[in-house]
């Protein structure tokens, strides 16, 4: 069985390392795909930089409509082949074709690619200011050095790092990429990359323009990282592998844009239980287990205010986890570290509210739903413990909490990517909204009234971020654009330059419809007189 | 002798550390000025962060007036002092009062401060995004925690960690200030914040808005840093001081935004020589020498052309440099670390072509204006000791170089805040100019075209900020607004969230004339229907 070929400078080759390579694993069977990938190591890394450095200025200087058409035409393959690509993606996450990857998120991964085309043609990305008085002329342009983006495992397609946002944001900012698959899915992104490269020749862009490999050596993925070839690098993952990464890539003065986990605390004031606690439950179930509880905005930390009706509403949230289908997690990986958060739960003195069974299926890597449930006392006692993340199907009440107190418990929690209200429709809990509110601002990304944090609509309004440890950048988002590609743009200042000597998108006249310029402390559409 | 207290929670109390004080230094007669000032540890870190992080949640609920109603109050009172003050930052820094400190250096700080109250009362650094069929909506706030300046030594006013661009662009984004003085001018920060309490006082905002020390033991400006209180760092001035600081911030998850030096390398096309050799080197040397060449744009590396007329033109501009007066630098340290530079310069093969004579006045800490030059070869043999910045009034011509190998010189320059081109007006310059414009521009926050560095004019579409190491974050200014104000905020988004309980920025009322939002993909003064 040969391993599969990197693709480096536009084409398939072989790993030039010499490490064992890895099979990816059908969760729902527990056994491995047909079908060896390669593990790459220094050799492969500097075919990878060489490439992707070597594209740099190539790209820098293609036309937006080069771009666009890049864009729109990997979209249209990857919506020719949405069928296979589904069926390719259930077999290596189990996640079900139908609704989630050929329902939503391959339509999402799609019009994120032509929303990125739509805004690498009216050139908005770039937020051109404009003085004219002193002829000073700034915009957003590429950061001139390669993209490295790690993909994470919950997403095959909306999160890829040859498909999703952090690619969207490094093309349209023409940097070349350097991806790096998830190991999770990589017969997927094998076959982007055959998309891709069609893509690419089709809109006549250069070979290195984008590059991908599927697993690295530890020791290669920190060189990487710290590559002073590097001009970023965007991370979607888990908190110990994202925080590794960060520290090489900061000790070499390379921005870092990492995701590293959540649990989105969701408050549920007592009007809202009140008056539509039944109704409550369900959408909060359906939050907590969609997607088997592997969403990046997966509400973790429910906190009910005192009383009986909390804890009756309890039971009734217990028995919609009850009630879930046993899930099928995406790696052998993730169900043993679901367990263990479980695990630290019940030692923390958290009481599991479902009957932990062992799974019905012994194939596979399943885990049972599963609500647990602590007093407010001991919580505060062991935060840090039940703070962390249990990613799967599983949430945590907390319970008992006088509503005067929660802005005080909110106070206490880490950077969030969301924190969500639940309030009453009736107005009878705004005393408990506004100083709650007020605190949850400064731990969350986005904040939600009335609403399940785990849709993420890619909006130019999105913020998928937060302060620190959620992101480690707080005023950024990594979906939504143009907000997204700020994040891979350097900003490009002519000063007394030569009007035949400035980008087009700095001259007087305005090359785009559309294009937006802050001309004088105006925006405009318009040409400059 | 007793020491000058430091400012905390609206209070002038003691250090309540026992460590040696400092006085400031009079660098025209090398004597100290009477007074002392704390260095402080562990103890006053601790009540500065104490008064700073309760400040942060009133100061986030301030009105915009009232932010706005500090910053002109604050200017006021600095105007009415200008004399004094510019006195007082001569006797510490040596820097002329006219024209530099009281004609140029504080209408620029009063420029700055009420150019900020506009963007506060406009709300226009908050960048609005709304998505009306989502009611998605997201703006700018701020970090929710203090922001920690350090300002450098050559700014007593427009950087001053009390009165400069940094402490501008946090306090419009309602975030609490703790501002480590530069020790070289404390005289001039107390004085400050004299003024800067009784700004405060008037616009009834809280005490612990902004806290000042002015000397910091090294273990404690690392804990600083690295205080996970803290919501932001911003800092000038040198490179392993800023890198430092860096690490300490970077694993604590805190963004830190350095400018940590620049050589500000200057390209002079054969066409420009031959144009207007004579005026030429006047602009350079003027632009070397201002300020005593102690400024972060000054131009310090200078690339010639082949040929006799860069041979005889290297002559015109070290008359330039022998005839100018010997310069007086900002202190002991910055003089020692100048002549050190030249000689690091000397023994990659630099030659000196001014004579390195002996300060005629024995007082101060005094440098005699210097121009070296070094062949290209020799250039690119030792280009790490060659590109280290001398700061102070000294240049490094690089002379013989093919215009066609230009580019190739360019592709290896460390990152830097400008880069400058000096071309011909009859065009006779083209073919040099686009593919050495095009590498120069992955290499520099700012390019310049026939226009010399050393002005960085405060306007929206300034970029005081470049690629590694000239500062860590590419995509950020530390100049112009409200550019600058966005590297210290969060992104905050509102999801689903009622009308009543949004901030009046995003609200369907537009609250403020003026106020831009980008709504549904339009830029917009006007109210949402």
């Amino acid at each position: 069985m040969s391993t599969a070929p990197l693709w480096i400078a536009g084409s398939f080759r072989p790993s030039a390392d010499e490490g064992a390579g890895f099979s990816a694993w059908n969760p729902a069977t527990g056994r491995p795909i047909l079908g060896e990938y390669p593990i790459s190591g220094r050799r492969d890394l500097e075919a990878l930089l060489t490439a992707a450095t070597g594209a740099a200025p190539l790209l820098a200087e293609a036309s937006p409509e080069t771009i666009a058409r890049f864009l729109e035409g990997y979209a249209a393959r990857i919506e020719s082949h949405a069928v296979a690509l589904s069926g390719l993606a259930h077999e290596e996450t189990a996640l079900p074709v139908r609704p989630r990857l050929f329902e939503v998120e391959l339509p999402r991964t799609l019009k994120q690619l032509r929303e990125g085309a739509r805004i690498a043609r009216s050139r908005n990305w770039r937020e051109p200011v404009i003085d004219t008085a002193a002829n000073l002329r700034t915009q957003r342009g590429p950061l001139g050095k390669p993209v490295v983006i790690f993909g994470p495992n919950n997403f095959p397609f909306a999160f890829n790092a040859l498909s999703g946002s952090d690619f969207v944001s490094a093309w349209v900012a023409q940097n070349p990429v350097v991806a790096k698959g998830h190991p999770g899915h990589p017969h997927v992104t094998e076959a982007l990359a055959h998309l891709a490269q069609e893509s690419l020749d089709a809109a006549g862009l250069p070979p290195g323009s984008i590059q991908l490999c599927y697993g690295l050596e530890e020791s290669s993925g920190f060189a990487l990282v710290g590559d002073p070839r590097v001009g970023a690098v965007c991370f979607t993952g888990s908190r110990p592998a994202g925080l590794a990464l960060k520290a090489r890539a900061d000790s070499a003065g390379i921005p870092f844009f990492g995701e590293m986990s959540s649990t989105n605390p969701v408050f549920i004031l007592p009007g809202a239980l009140a008056e539509r606690g039944e109704a409550l439950a369900s959408e909060v179930a359906a939050s907590c287990l969609l997607g088997s509880g592997q969403f990046c905005t997966k509400p973790g930390l429910l906190f009910l205010p005192s009383g009986s009706l909390a804890e009756q509403w309890t039971g009734t949230l217990a028995g919609h986890f009850a009630a879930a289908p046993e899930a099928v997690l995406l790696a052998a990986g993730v169900r043993d570290r679901f367990e263990s958060a479980l695990e630290a739960w019940e030692r923390a003195g958290a009481r599991r509210l479902t009957i932990a069974a062992r799974p019905v299926t012994e194939a596979g890597f399943r885990a049972q739903p599963a609500l647990f449930s602590v007093d407010i006392q001991t919580f505060l006692a062991h935060r840090d413990a039940l703070e962390t993340e249990a990613f799967g199907p599983a949430a945590l009440v907390v319970s008992g909490i006088d509503p005067g107190e929660m802005p005080g418990v909110a106070l206490g929690l880490e950077g969030q990517l969301t924190a969500t209200l639940l309030s009453a429709h009736d107005g009878s809990d705004e005393d408990c909204y506004r100083p709650l509110a007020t605190v949850l601002r400064t731990r969350a990304g986005r904040l939600l009234n009335d609403k399940m944090p785990t849709g993420v609509l890619v909006s130019p309004a999105m913020n998928h971020g937060g302060p620190f440890p959620a992101t480690n950048q707080p005023g950024f988002t990594s979906v939504g654009l143009p907000g997204a590609i700020r994040r891979l743009t350097a900003l490009h200042c002519y000063d007394g330059v030569r009007p035949g000597h400035l980008p087009a998108e700095l001259g007087n006249p305005n090359p785009t419809p559309g294009l937006w310029r802050l001309v004088d402390g105006m925006w405009t559409e318009g040409n400059i007189d």
